[in-house]
């Protein structure tokens, strides 16, 4: 019959849309992709809300047995539920590929994402570049990338929003060397753990992209009651503590326009440093 | 109490939330934003599902007359509607603003947005550059700053999303300078007349930003059951018929990946001038 993917939305069970909660209590079995993102509640809060059994895909069961995922969907409704909107993450065009070669009809169900939903901070979504990613660096890996891909945005005055890495299911060397399927507990950065380390490439590349004085916005758990909305420099964010996790940053870009600086200037964890900022970085007030 | 901001999604009725559905069903009163975007349901149909009378708000009424939307929103509930997220346009930051100058709560109710449901082309939303937006051109007036934004993102390799004019409530000269508000037919811009409004804009400025040989994608009623999406040089797009509104057209970056290329690939209008297009311009088939 039909492959839905179903986006959740960002917060609780109810971010669903009425036709995605329609369209997953018509399914005869019911995915939770897990890896990409994470819901804000309980897999269990989902099956009750939904009546049905919710079967948590991880990325192994997702990338290498979406035949397992597919089977029987020319007959019967299955339901593939993604955090945000199902056009988050690469590996959801892979299954909606595969399900077209297997002539399995497909419904995509869209939902809010953090690339949209980043808009409540008050920066206008068309003044954002590229999004770029930041990961957890280690004592060999510390990719920085990301830093290009800033400079280009700002070269051109835009926004970049850096979406921040989650560690789900990550065995240690030990446990994967000996083939123990013992998993470390997830890891979610931080806005200050993305400061920190946006401020550490830039000592190191020293090409001026930012400095610990550039503006940044921090939000946590965005889409929910108890979502967080902090400006500051880079320097502050990096000494911030945002709570609970999913937590975001955006870098401010120079073409701001002064209705934005206004929105944002609510959230200022300091108004005097962020006045002090505004003025020198996009002159604002040349004196 | 508060003023739920809530995303209406994309297309129908049913792309309410759960918690949305929830919120407007606690409201007092009921507004509906419907001049910057349009949902594919009659406001009736809405009244219907939400069981409560939805007052369509004007561009006027909301620029003007926000207090009237917020009367009483200290001590009832009242619903602010918006197709899509509640931030894509600014008007409702103003709103948000002046609700909290009253100490009226607010709470945002996220929705997908064609600012991420785009992402259902087939190419990865961290490789789209800013959002530009395209106008009706008149005889005397043919804004082309668009043409800048396309270039300083095509000269980083990003994909452009072009968010196409809509005109609700336009008032001819004539009835305007008589006093008279007697509205013309709404008019909503196609994939067709956007390809061709940028194909003249390069004629005119000639700094080769894109050809009539450039790849582009025009989707239509993205999130509905009758969705479109082709693939198609800027020419062919130019005399390509998608269908009702609403329409958005997006132009490929270099920077593009072979997955994206395998994925747009499905909905090439010609195949064959895809083929080669994509060999010329992006080297896939350097030979």
């Amino acid at each position: 019959m039909v492959l839905y993917v179903v986006g959740l939305g960002l917060s609780s069970e109810k971010d669903i849309t009425v036709r995605g909660l329609e369209a997953v209590k018509s399914c005869e079995r019911v995915y939770l992709e897990a890896y990409t993102s994470i819901l804000m509640v309980d897999t269990e809060k989902l099956s009750e809300f939904y009546g049905k059994e919710v079967v948590v895909a991880d990325r192994e069961m997702v990338e290498s047995e979406s035949d397992k995922i597919l089977d029987g969907a020319q007959e019967k409704n299955v339901a593939f539920l993604v955090v945000g909107d199902p056009f988050g993450a690469t590996t959801h065009t892979d299954l909606v590929i595969r399900a077209h070669e297997l002539s399995i009809k497909v419904e995509i169900i869209h939902n809010a994402s953090i690339m949209n939903a980043i808009g409540a901070c008050g920066l206008q979504l068309y003044n954002f570049g590229q999004t770029v990613s930041m990961v957890f660096f280690t004592p060999t890996w510390r990719p920085d990338s990301f830093y290009d891909r800033i400079k280009e945005n700002r070269d051109i005055g835009l926004h970049t929003l850096v979406l921040l890495d989650i560690k789900v299911k990550e065995q240690s060397f030990e446990n994967m060397a000996r083939g123990r399927k013992i998993y470390e507990p997830p890891r979610y950065m931080t806005v200050a753990q993305c400061a920190e380390q946006m401020l550490e490439i830039e000592e190191l590349r020293g090409e001026g992209v930012y400095t610990p004085n550039t503006i940044a916005i921090g939000v946590s758990r965005i889409g929910s009651h108890d979502q967080r909305i902090v400006t500051g420099t880079l320097q502050e964010l990096s000494e911030a503590d945002l709570g609970p996790p999913l937590h975001s940053l955006v870098l401010l870009g120079s073409r701001v326009h002064e209705l934005e600086v206004d929105y944002i200037r609510a959230f200022a964890l300091n108004k005097e440093t962020f006045e002090q900022v505004v003025a020198l970085e996009h002159n604002k007030k040349a004196s």
